[in-house]
């Protein structure tokens, strides 16, 4: 199973993200986990590599489970630990490898061309200090389908789609 | 990829464990995680399954990768969410499923058999407050052969065997 470990880094109102040129979908830096490494050491190692910028102190903020199905099948399943930071070091790539990179304010984000989950991950991240859990599932066309989100010490809010 | 999701139920000066059958070994109650589960759902789901009880806002503690090695090469590898509640309800199964479950003092903890990297774990979840990472090496003897905890905030301590 894919586990994918990433970051928001955050510098005042803005958020440093990357986007892909698969979809032209934009997303916080990150990627897979590789063997033996913990989902921190994967983080920090997969910023690095796509921004340049070591971070410092990343807080876990989220932990999802994510759902491809096609009628009503598991096609996929993968993991995603997202971290926050607001402090780091180094200088952004130029270029990264996986994308552009750009700093982006925070009230532009619901704007983004993004997997429709990734705006409630986004908007819980910046706007709430509890860890969340959850499960998004998608169709093959990456629509979402449905979420299902849980805050740490808060009820249950559900969004099934 | 198998994953765990698990909880050190603590109540007062005790913590509730399950003896499993195979090597007589001592855990926190818990188990794999299902297709489509968040690991908090997962690790609800499968407290109440293991000893009757159910719990109530438990709080993530740590997110451990677990490798099992031979000669250096990777032969397993496995992931384990740990979470940790001290408010519960319902009535403790009169025997478990998956082993013997009792309420075991605190300070006898490091005097049961259990996997090595699991002292560190119950050390930790019982006396501090912040979330860990680490990875833990095994031979498939399930001797432990090196570990590698970072607790959020604190410095990275690493102790190789």
């Amino acid at each position: 199973m894919q586990r994918v470990s990433n970051c928001i880094l955050r510098k005042n109102d803005q958020v440093l993200l990357l986007k892909k040129p698969s979809r032209g979908w934009w997303v916080a830096p990150g990627g897979k986990m590789e063997l033996r490494e913990s989902i921190l050491e994967s983080a920090v190692r997969e910023y690095k590599e796509e921004t340049g910028i070591s971070l410092n102190n990343p807080r876990l903020k989220g932990i999802f489970t994510f759902v491809i199905e096609n009628k009503g099948s598991v096609v996929k399943e993968w993991m995603m630990f997202t971290f926050k930071a607001t402090e780091f070091s180094g200088d952004l790539l130029e270029q990264s490898p996986e994308g552009d990179l750009a700093w982006v304010p925070v009230n532009a984000i619901p704007n983004l061309p993004m997997a429709g989950g990734d705006y409630m991950i986004f908007d819980h991240v910046l706007n709430k200090d509890s860890l969340i859990y959850g499960t998004f599932t998608y169709n093959e066309n990456m629509d979402l389908l449905s979420s299902n989100l849980e805050a740490e010490g808060e009820l249950i809010k559900k969004t099934k789609g």
